[in-house]
């Protein structure tokens, strides 16, 4: 893909963001690509392929937003990132004009879509590369489920490369700091403000990054030290 | 590396293929430079370091084809990209003029493969670089076998970062579609089309991007559920 | 990170050392950049993050060089890059007019040192950045004991990604290559030139490219081979 890039499109500037998804987890690429993308300056070309549908019947797609083109997969690897109310534009990327000849069935990366993100560095308008498309398929969150005593439930939805455990709870799921967290069996108190705040070793639950509530372990892995991982129950208890 | 480039050679882009082959493992990074190469733009500078041998009598070579030069140790991680009758020079790398005067005996990476890539890039001639080498270091692959029947057996050569089996057998040691296939004792049918065409934990044959006979496991990795890895007989039955 | 610098400082080249540094390990970050660090261009800004702290009173710095200056955390991880006769100027990170308005507490990474080091890239001096900080946290590497007999005894400090075991014992610790060093229980015999001196298998005590006593497992990873790996003492006996 980065010699693709390079040829078709030289002297533009090529970003990795990661290369450390998951095999296989459109969820956990979808995640990244939508907290990533919004600290890249406008006009940038986002190209994310986690594609296990690769060579079968699976669209190629870009989306275009005010600030930004995202293009890959139809799997819902950009959809987070480019949610409707935001998309301008949904293209099938099929025009020949922009494509190799001969294109393999196993690595649309570097036969379809690095040819087509070349292609739009260069200034071709999105609507060139193909016909709209009205449906693209929406990656869906796990909603939180809220109980009758205002506990609120979500899981895990990503374990990042340390080992912490991102939940689908985020602060304007419940009100304030006043609540008491658990994941799976384990209770890890309230929210803290930091990594630090516990002992070593220690579960600790912080509102993360991507302003969601993650369980870590001090200076350790929380995935390998609860032994849990995605699905894990998250329920936050006012207290 | 990556600060003497960018000290010897400020304002060359460089570009990060991989740093993904096992330790050691000269063939794979090998497998990887022949397909990677000829995407890049001509002119390009292909630098790859699998060095076991380093600060032996090893030689450290230059490799220059009419399409792009290759540096690296004399180990025949370079040779299936500049195969003998695609090269016009190959020089060991010993003019101490591009050189720097100490040199560790562990990482010719920093000490010598980047220096003179940097002079390359510089416009310095591969001529100039050293005395020809008349003799590199040749990489063989294993050669397909073909029994009284028909039936062509390769073996799995590469095991990718998705634990896909690729094997050296490609479609030119066949002909067409019309084939069964099995690897180790577990049969896979004929060739499909992509990964998504078998249920999600079932293994599949596919032609790669590598043009290439690959036996991957829908959402797996082939490695891990088939407990099959470099070695494993690939055979392609007639059918 | 990438998203901010190139936001906040477009056209300045990044280059990625790495991302294999373990996890929350502040003295291998240190080493690596440490070693890297003089290789660069000079003016170069040296960003590195292993911080646990993140979030809590640890100090965000900056350490300016003649050669260089350095951004991240003040937990050590900067320190033996930048050791104390070669600093020019320390300073904590505060000046909010170079920090985004919304800051998390668990990625000072995004919201700290890279918009101070797109700031520094832009040609922001150093003291504008915030107050001089005169007790910078220092990372202390054990110290080498000296034995009677003239043994000197270290221990192992870094494991790379090859396995191989980094001590903290140079050539200045003793005399010449006529000496006898065990790692463990294991002797590895006298200082070999190279890796591929010994056969397959077995260990071999190099000067590494650091300029300290490593001893790896040819072709293999000296620390599963030999079970050992950070705090594993080092003997070098004169012979």
């Amino acid at each position: 893909m980065k010699g693709v890039l390079a040829s078709r499109a030289p002297g533009v500037a090529v970003v990795d963001v990661t290369h450390g998804i998951p095999a296989q987890d459109v969820r956990a690429g979808a995640l990244v690509l939508r907290q990533a993308a919004p600290w890249f300056p406008a006009g940038t070309i986002h190209l994310a392929v986690v594609d296990p549908g690769v060579g079968s019947s699976r669209r190629a797609i870009a989306i275009e937003t005010a600030r930004a083109t995202f293009v890959g997969p139809d799997n819902g690897v950009l959809t987070l990132a480019a949610p409707p109310a935001e998309r301008r534009r949904v293209v099938e990327l099929t025009n020949d004009r922009y494509l190799p000849s001969v294109r393999s069935h196993t690595f649309h990366g570097r036969d379809v879509f690095a040819p087509m993100a070349a292609a739009l560095a260069l200034g071709v308008e999105t609507a060139a590369l193909g016909a709209p498309v009205g449906d693209p398929c929406e990656l869906e969150l796990p909603a939180a489920r809220r109980e009758a005593d205002g506990t609120v439930v979500g899981e895990v939805v990503y374990v990042d490369g340390f080992g912490n455990l991102v939940s689908n709870l985020g602060p304007s799921d419940f009100a304030g700091h006043e609540v008491s967290i658990t994941i799976g069996e384990v209770p890890v108190g309230s929210l803290s403000t930091s990594y630090a705040s516990v002992p070593p070793g220690e579960p600790v639950a912080v509102v993360n990054s991507w302003n969601l509530v993650e369980i870590a372990v001090r200076d350790g892995s929380a995935t390998d030290a609860l032994a849990l991982g995605l699905g894990a129950p998250v329920r936050v208890v006012p207290s």
